[in-house]
């Protein structure tokens, strides 16, 4: 008995580094880049997955300030594991976007949302001087048929935009809804903006570009 | 037979249609990137695979005219395909990798280079104003056992490296011979720069960085 509770507080001291060594290559390769490459006070970071990872964003926005920290299938947990190579160096802004591949390992909306705003309220506490904005997931289009792990998921997705625009509602912090400029009238990605159901061609990054410009700028 | 004849006409008038049909969605969405995103005379391109994509080449140089044109796993019929993109607005440099792809499809190192020279001769025809930098392939390291496709290979890639610099000679086109900064003694991808056998950690992309910025600044 005594020896199963040693294997048990050993196995939980050690569930951090057993998450962590889940990561995917892509993971330790980006993330080694960004701790190389840190920040510094005039940088507008863009930070998520593989939305983020795959947007040539100080292109689309004219702005060579515009840096990208973004991973593909990247998680709340696995950017809080890289947060400080971010905040290290006081960026001016930082563009969040977070949920889409948590939704497809099976949390639910309010975890979710709960650990995303853990990362706002990191970001807020070790570096006051950025100014954060936290954007919406965006929906999915599952007609695809491509990402098993998202099927019927798409009011996860609805749900956890519902509890972090409430939750950054009650910080204060900018919420950027992205959500129906990418929605049909069904609530699924639009099948224009899209070849796989999840991410986006080209003239999806234009619609988001637009969006978050004014932000960017102001 | 008369119909066999005719399937046999009507599948090699397909066939380069049916290639681009097994081409990742992940290309679909960066070609329809770039071809939104263009160029310009004043761009210096980094052009190639999953190592271009996956650095970030204008915080790397300190260049905001540096601009990524990487896809994961696109090979040289890939890039021959989204070339005129690149070469619509002339831009003043084009760095170029390629072939690790093709290497792992198979292909004998010949026909690799004559393939990524056939991409060198296009950017120097279409658009004469643009300086080319033909670089080298890396070695690669299957101590890691990561990628099957790629076992056994490196003498391929040396010899791809040795037919493709004297293609480049006859050209008079200018040569960047990465490999010799990336192996070890044996001709393996340091183990110090990569955790896949592969693709780059942060300090694989500050050594490529060194040996490239004073032709990006020339």
């Amino acid at each position: 008995m005594r020896k199963f509770f040693l294997t048990l507080v050993v196995a939980l001291l050690a569930w951090p580094s057993l998450m962590a060594e889940q990561r995917s290559e892509l993971y330790g390769q980006r993330a080694s880049l960004f701790d190389m490459l840190g920040t510094d006070s005039t940088d507008i970071v863009f930070l998520g997955n593989s939305l983020i990872h795959g947007g040539n964003w100080a292109e689309l926005l004219g702005n060579p300030n515009v840096v990208n920290r973004g991973i593909n299938g990247d998680t709340a947990d696995g950017i809080n594991d890289r947060l400080e190579s971010v905040l290290r160096g006081r960026p001016a802004k930082i563009f969040l976007i977070c949920g889409a591949n948590d939704v497809s390992h099976d949390l639910e909306a309010d975890s979710i949302a709960t650990a995303v705003i853990g990362l706002a309220d990191r970001i807020t506490a070790e570096s006051p001087s950025t100014k954060l904005y936290v954007m919406s997931l965006l929906p999915i289009n599952n007609s695809f048929n491509r990402y098993r792990r998202l099927a019927g998921k798409e009011q996860v997705i609805r749900d956890t935009n519902t509890a972090l625009e409430s939750l950054c509602a009650a910080r204060g912090l900018t919420w950027i809804n992205l959500y129906p400029s990418f929605a049909d009238a069904d609530g699924n990605l639009r099948t224009d903006l899209t070849n796989d159901g999840l991410h986006l061609l080209g003239p999806g990054y234009a619609i988001w570009t637009e969006i978050v410009k004014p932000y960017v700028e102001e």
